[in-house]
Parts: C-alpha cells; sequence; structure tokens
C-alpha cells in the first residue's frame, strides 16, 4: 500500500478497495471544487398514484432497492430510534446483500445491526459516529470496507457534490400526511427539527417516509415538503419517546466542569467578541450547557443580547430567546423537549437542514456567522489538534457531528475539556485520532488553565490586554502526564477500519485495528 | 427547415439555431426523463468575505457575468418592478452582450429593455410571460433568438433538469440581512410569497440579493437562506409598492362575469369533488375570483370545509382560512396585501417554492394534489385546447402561469371564459396557439352554457345525474360565430419568434410573425 502523508502528519493510503482513491488533507480551504452540485433522480409524479403503503417491506420492495445500494436514516430520534433496525429487519429477511448503510449518525440503539454486518447485509458504513458495541465491533474490522466518518457539514456536502449517492432514505416522520409532507413538531416521537433528514430527502433518489402519526393533508409547516417523497408508511411506533429527546437538559454542578466553563466565559469576554449581537454555539455537554448558564447570567447583568445561536438547540438558547437575550435560533437538531415546544411555537426559532448549518460548498453555512463555539474533546494535543471519535484505547466510540464545521467556520473555537478523565491525561503529544486539525482550534480551556494556539496572536494580545492568565499547551501535557503517568501506547495494526474524512472530502485521518 | 407534427397537430420545426433540436409534444406523461437533476456551481464559503456590496454594478462585476451568459429575475415584484430594468441599465453601461433573460415571467414595467434588445444586450428571453409593448415587438421578431415560453412549473422543472441554466440570478428582497437571509414579508416592497426566486436560488451559479430593506442579522424566517447567497446589494428602493399588490383584490359585480361563475359553481358541485376535505385553486381574475367568493358562501351555507387551497393567494382564500374554511394554503406567489399579511402572521399559509408548485418532475408536485383548478383563456378550441398567451391578432400579451401545470394536476380543470370578448369569438376551431392541450381540460364554462371534454365521461355521467344541463363544444362555437361573424384570419409568415414549451419539455406550439 502507498501512502501520502497530509498536512497533519497523518499516513494516508493512495486508496482504499470499496473507497477508491484517497485525497490527502491539504488544510481549511485548500481542497476546492468549481463543478455543480448533483440531484436526485428524476421523478415524475404520477397523479393517482397513492403513497400510502401498509409496510415497510412493501416500500422496500417498490423503492427499488437492491444489492450493493445505499441506504440513508436520520439520527433525529437519537436513541430511542426504531426505524433504522425495523427496515434492517426487512431488508435481511428480504435477503438483500451488500448495502451501505449511510445515515447522519448512530446511536447505541443501532447495535442490534451488527448481526447484519456479519452476515454481508451491510458491508459499508458512512456516518457522523459510531457508538456503544457497533462502534467496538467496527473497530475490530467486521465491516468488509473500512467505514467513512464525516462531519455533519461534510455529510451535507458529500450529499450535495454526488460523493455520497443515496438510493433510498428512510425518513423517520413525527408528523406526516398521506402525500409525505412531513415536520417533526407534533406526535409522540415529536423530535423538533429535521435538519439532518431535510438534505437525504432532497438529493436520495427515493424517499421512503415512515410515521406513526399519519395526520391529515395538509400537514404545514412541512420541514421536508411532499414533493420530495415517494413513499408513506404507517408503522406503530417510530421511536422509543424518553430516547428520542431528554425532558430537560440541566447541568449538574459538578465542580471541574463549572471551573472549565468558568476559565471558557473568561475567555470569551477576553476576546472582545462578547458583545451586543453576538452569536454563537454551545453542545449539549457538561461543560459547555454550564457556559450558556454563565453567559445568560453575564448577559443579564451587563444588558448584552445576542442575535443568533446555532447548532443543537437546548432548553438554555430557548430561554434566552424567550427572554429576548437572543434574536433567532438556527436549529439543525433539538435536544430538549423545550426545544420541540420552542421550534414549534415560535418562528424565530428556525429549522435549518444540515448543509444550511455547516456544508462547506455554500456562500454561507451558517457556521460561518459564528463568532465564538463551544466544543468538547475526548483528547488535543500540542499541535492542537482534536480528536472526538476514539478513546485513549483507540475504540471508536463517539461522532464528529459539527465539530470540523463549527472550529473554522467560527471566529473563536474554545475546546473545553478536563486535563485527566479516567485517568487518562486528555492533552497529549499527538492524538489517537485527528478529527479537527489544529489549525482551526484557537483555545483550550481545562480545569488547569487555558491554552492559547501560537497562530492566534490576535487573541493572544487580547487575552494579554484582558489580563487573563494562559498556559503553553506544553505545559500542559506536562501537567496531565505528572497527574496519570505516561500512558501505556497502543499498538495498531496495518488494517484501517475507518477513514476519517474532512469537511472537504481529503482524508484526515485513517483508524487502525488495534494489532 | 423540417418540421414535425406534434399530437395537437402543430408543425414543429426539428430545430431552431440558438436553442437545439425540439422534441415535439407527445401527450401528457408521455416525455419521461430518469437522468438526475442538476446542481448549482459549487462555492466555497469564504468566512470572511463581506456579502454586502455598495451598488448593482460591483455586483454585476464580483458575479463574473460576462457575454453570452443567463441571468433570471423573480416576478413577484410584478408590475411595480424597478430591479429587472435597474441591473439592465448597469449591465448595459457595462457593455455586456447576447445575454439570455430569464425571468419568471415579465410585466408591462419591462418595456424598458425593449431598446436592450435592439442593440444586442438581450438576444433570447425565456419566461412565463410577455406583456405590453414589449410582447408586441418580440411578436415583431425583434430578439434574436426566438422566445422559451414555459409555465411556472416547467420553468421550476427546465431550472433542475438543467434546461435552463442560470449564471446569475438576481432577488429582488424585500428584506434581507447582511449575510443574504432573505424573505418577502416586511419591509416597503413586501410581496409575500417568494416561491418563483426559491428556485433560482437554489440552481443558479450566482446569486445577488437587492434590497431595500437591509435587516438586522438574522432574518428569520429566511424564504431564500444565505447558503444560496453571494452578495447582497442596498438600493433606495426595489419597486413600486402599488404596482407589487393590490391592495384588496375583489370581484367587481360585472353580470356575466357572475354568470359564468355561477355555472363553474354548478359544475363544481355536479363533479363530487365538493365534498369535505376537499382541495382547490382560484386565480386573480374576475370570474375566477367570483367563484371563491360563491364557494365560500355555499361551503358556509353547507358546513363544507376545504383542507387546501393552493397557488396565487388572494384575500378571499385569507379569509377562507381565518374563518376555518380551509385547513391550509399553499402559496407561490402572494397577490394583495391580505394575502402578503397572512404569510407573515400564519403558519397555515404556508410558502412553496415554483418547484413544489408544479414541476412535474417530483414525487408530488401541490398541483397534482388538486381537485378542481380555475382558470381562464383568451381562447379555446373544439379539441378543448387553451390559448393563454397570444391575443386573436396573434401577439403575445398574457402569461402561461400556472395553466399547464394545474390543469392536467387537478382532477377537473375548469375553464371560464366568456363566449365573446370585445367581439371576438372565444370558442374556434382551433386556438391561435395552444399552450394547455385539451387532454387535460374538462370542462369549459362560458356565459351561454357549459361544455364538458368527450374523454370526461366520468364528469358527463355525474353532471347528467345532477342535471346540469350541458353543450357540445362545437355548438358553442356555432353560437360564438353567429354573435361575431367569421373572424379574420391572419396569415403568419414562416418566422418563429417564439417557441411555447409545455411543462415536460417538449414543444406544444410555435408563435410565428404575422405575414
Amino acid at each position: 500500500m502507498n501512502y501520502n502523508i497530509n498536512s497533519v502528519g497523518r499516513q494516508i493510503p493512495e486508496s482504499i478497495p470499496g473507497i477508491g482513491k484517497l485525497v490527502p488533507f491539504k488544510g481549511e480551504g485548500n481542497y476546492l471544487r468549481t463543478e455543480n452540485k448533483t440531484g436526485a433522480k428524476i421523478r415524475y409524479g404520477q397523479r393517482d398514484e397513492r403513497k400510502l403503503l401498509s409496510s415497510i417491506e412493501e416500500a422496500v420492495k417498490k423503492s427499488g432497492l437492491s444489492d450493493g445500494m445505499t441506504v440513508s436514516f436520520h439520527h433525529h430520534m437519537r436513541n430511542g430510534d426504531y426505524v433504522l433496525n425495523k427496515v434492517f429487519d426487512v431488508i435481511h429477511e428480504l435477503g438483500i446483500k451488500d448495502l451501505t448503510l449511510a445515515p447522519s449518525s448512530l446511536s447505541p440503539c443501532h447495535d442490534h445491526i451488527i448481526e447484519y454486518i456479519k452476515d454481508g447485509t451491510i458491508t459499508g458504513i458512512q456516518s457522523s459516529g459510531l457508538r456503544g458495541k457497533l462502534g467496538e465491533e467496527i473497530s475490530k474490522g467486521i465491516l468488509k470496507t473500512p467505514a467513512i466518518i464525516r462531519s455533519h457539514g461534510g455529510r451535507a456536502r458529500a450529499i450535495e457534490d454526488g460523493e455520497l449517492k443515496i438510493d433510498v432514505a428512510f425518513i423517520a416522520a413525527p408528523s406526516c400526511d398521506e402525500f409525505g409532507n412531513i415536520n417533526g413538531r407534533t406526535g409522540n416521537s415529536a423530535c423538533g427539527s429535521l435538519g439532518y433528514g431535510i438534505v437525504d430527502a432532497i438529493y436520495a433518489n427515493c424517499v421512503v417516509a415512515i410515521t406513526d402519526n399519519l395526520v391529515e393533508f395538509p400537514n404545514l409547516p412541512a420541514s421536508i415538503g411532499m414533493k420530495y417523497v415517494d413513499y408513506v408508511v404507517k408503522v406503530d411506533q417510530i421511536g422509543d419517546p424518553t430516547g428520542i429527546v431528554s425532558g430537560s437538559i440541566r447541568f449538574n454542578d459538578n465542580p471541574r466542569d463549572l471551573l472549565i466553563a468558568q476559565n471558557a466565559l473568561k475567555a470569551i469576554v477576553a476576546s472582545g467578541l462578547y458583545k451586543e449581537g453576538f452569536t454563537f454555539q454551545t453542545g449539549a455537554a457538561g461543560s459547555t450547557l454550564a457556559v450558556a448558564r454563565l453567559l445568560l447570567d453575564k448577559m443579564k447583568k451587563d444588558n448584552v443580547k445576542a442575535s443568533m445561536a446555532l447548532g443543537g438547540i437546548t432548553g438554555y438558547m430557548v430561554k434566552m430567546l424567550e427572554e429576548g437575550y437572543v434574536d433567532g435560533l438556527m436549529d439543525t437538531q433539538s435536544f430538549d423537549l423545550d426545544a420541540v415546544r420552542s421550534i414549534r411555537e415560535n418562528e424565530k426559532h428556525f429549522e435549518i437542514s444540515a448543509s444550511d448549518y455547516a456544508n462547506p460548498n455554500n456562500p454561507t453555512p451558517a457556521v460561518n456567522t459564528l463568532d465564538f463555539v463551544l466544543l468538547g474533546a475526548l483528547e488535543v494535543d500540542t499541535d492542537f489538534n482534536v480528536n472526538v471519535i476514539t478513546r485513549s484505547d483507540g475504540v471508536i466510540n463517539q461522532a464528529v457531528g459539527g465539530h470540523q464545521d463549527t472550529a473554522p467556520g467560527a471566529k473563536m473555537s474554545l475546546i473545553l475539556a478536563p486535563l485527566v478523565r479516567s485517568r487518562n491525561p486528555i492533552v497529549l503529544d499527538k492524538v489517537t485520532t485527528v478529527c479537527t486539525p489544529g489549525e482551526s482550534v484557537d483555545v483550550i480551556c481545562t480545569d488547569y488553565g487555558i491554552a492559547v494556539n501560537p497562530n492566534r496572536g490576535d487573541l493572544i494580545e487580547k487575552f494579554e490586554k484582558a489580563g487573563l492568565e494562559t498556559i503553553d499547551i506544553k505545559e500542559l501535557q506536562k501537567k496531565a502526564l505528572e497527574l496519570t503517568g505516561k500512558p501505556e501506547e497502543i499498538k495498531f495494526s496495518n488494517d484501517i477500519v475507518a477513514v476519517l474524512e474532512y469537511r472537504d472530502g481529503s482524508i484526515i485521518d485513517v483508524i487502525r485495528k488495534e494489532a
């Protein structure tokens, strides 16, 4: 096998059977394409054809799904999803083989499909994440073709540019009418935004809506319009509501997370980006949620208002919107019941697709309008590279999500992480897997101090002026090692189990099987 | 020149210089394509590039517009539009030549561009309509390449399938933020739905928003999102509000129109399609508006409710929505101030694109969900073909609009027309120009009786059962001739000035220069 070394120093094979030629990552903005986007298959609208079918089996048959094709699912049902497993039970029953499964992400509830990988029903997976036992098994190499891991923006780009061609998209639909007007706002399985599913519905050659809530036509507003949908299937349940959205995502008063969050807030204020009309994204993880809470307190005190909050939306953002501390929310994914209610009730809580959110090959993906973003990390290294996909033992168990997209998009990206987690150092010499390149990671906030990327001289200056103490990343690493001792090195074989795409389609890293 | 005779008996040249090979019309649903849709040029989102430019001239230059390219505009500014003329003044000033102008439609206010056709700035036009002096001049053959006339659905199809490639779309934006989030809901030039502009923004290789109402980011809800928009230009005024929307479109009690409307209502009731949950489209013309009023009266009396009203939306439909007589409106075009207010306030008044509305190459364009549609006509003939584009003297002065799309989409299409207009017979042996083929025209309601297409035996039976008197179309024609005398035959030359596409891309007729 011949290799190229990419711009973050990783060995990338020239090509991989079943995937093809790999373009090594060359740095943000250096792998541009100028051809045209692609589109779905043209389907003439048969006026009197009834879309409503009696079973998933009928839909799979009518969709023309056959060996070697690619199917997609959105992950708005999260760990409560029933649809993906149900569809694969049917596909397996029908004896269709060699499929590529290309969902926007996967959750532990999808461990069920391990058997379908082992029996050749599924031979390729392309996803933002792989979790649970499925991640472990894929890390052992059970998949015929290595998995392709893409960010949310990278996936939207791959679909729109024609790199990822979806033959059949199965759309879990919390509400749907007989013609296929879909939204995620009502029903037992309401999930709020359908941001990921929208891209699939527009670009797939065939779209099957699967709903447990068939409502009267017209189901308005439609997040996915009937013009995209070929078939509608009614089932008893598309998901477990408790797994789809949290009742309420709240910060639990973990003192370490609070300390990290306080450091992050200091950095935000010192950066000068915190001012009237600012824009931001926080995640739904412990310390980033804590920042959201601290930030709102500070905004109230200072009477500073934001213009836009982006991303996965939680009750904190909804509170800001409803109290007038942010003018609008752009929502690709609604995390809790407050967010679902808000997107239903408030037109300033605006549903956007994954392409609107983060596709780098659009004039303005929403991530490009961010002042700052708060992100997590499994590992960071002294080059500021971030790993959010593999555990310290090299096993895939998380997701890239919007990490790779928001970090370069925002004027300042902040990584929030403890210095040590479960006795493993988080700041390392080299991360196990590079997901987000150091060039777009600006600030690392830990419980032991704040490190700033030396390529951000402007920020270093601002932090100094503001009297904000920072620490060299190498000092952080040293501290981490003092606390944990040198971690045991994992030995990897040459067998590649997954390829990690950068959002532009080049390859930023590969994941190898443990030796 | 070699010709083919198409399925409505019209002579269609095999090809035309500047347009290419022409496919003769073969009947609805008989010219299907199975390739994939196209897409816009991939544009990498430069994070720090400022979109807001200081002038239209700067935008035209940055867009890369050059000789031979195609530019588009939407027609939501209707006869109040300032944008198209302003942009062409700049283009002319810059000396760019040989452009194809491909707006969704044109109004009399665009007579201004006649000089730019004469001097070679514009050498091709593709539009749903041509009116006023511009229509007259084009009918005389001033355009280098014959005009292409498409329906609203046909245009969306042509754009999505790649037949009509837009190099630069100029989007008149009643409200817009600095990143290009656009809607038509607020501002002095508010026009309501931006249904036609949405398709252009998605598929054009470069998109320039021109606004007189630059609002704070984020402008939500965005009808056209910032991901599509390359540049934003602020100007003083994009249109004359009085020309954009009517204060209120109301039926003026013309007794002839009322008689026609009463006949139409009888046909609707007799058809059996008038029942709980029905769907319909009416236009904004005299007699179709009268039907809307009569229909609402009847619905109130019978306590029958509709599920959906489609199309160009007027205050009548808004009234129905607000009084609970229709569950939802799907709006490609808002005709009056009530409609603009309603689309802003009510999420059940839902904005749809021209592609959602009528692109035949989608699984379900909204027209396919119609029970009945009310349409006008300049002429009909004894084969039920309808002309909505040329006057009886052969001059182009109207628009195809959604006529060709709704007629085959709806379960019953009703043409409302007086038997005689300005001393010209409306029912003829052969229409001057076939816009909508007789096969999809079901019922013709005149002030002298109702004619039913013989291919609709089911309707004839229902009308008979209901005791609704009908008249043979040939009898209608005879009556018309008795009233007007035989009209003088116009002599046409062989010079083709316009090509009339069917919605599927085949050619249903050509328009020739008067001899």
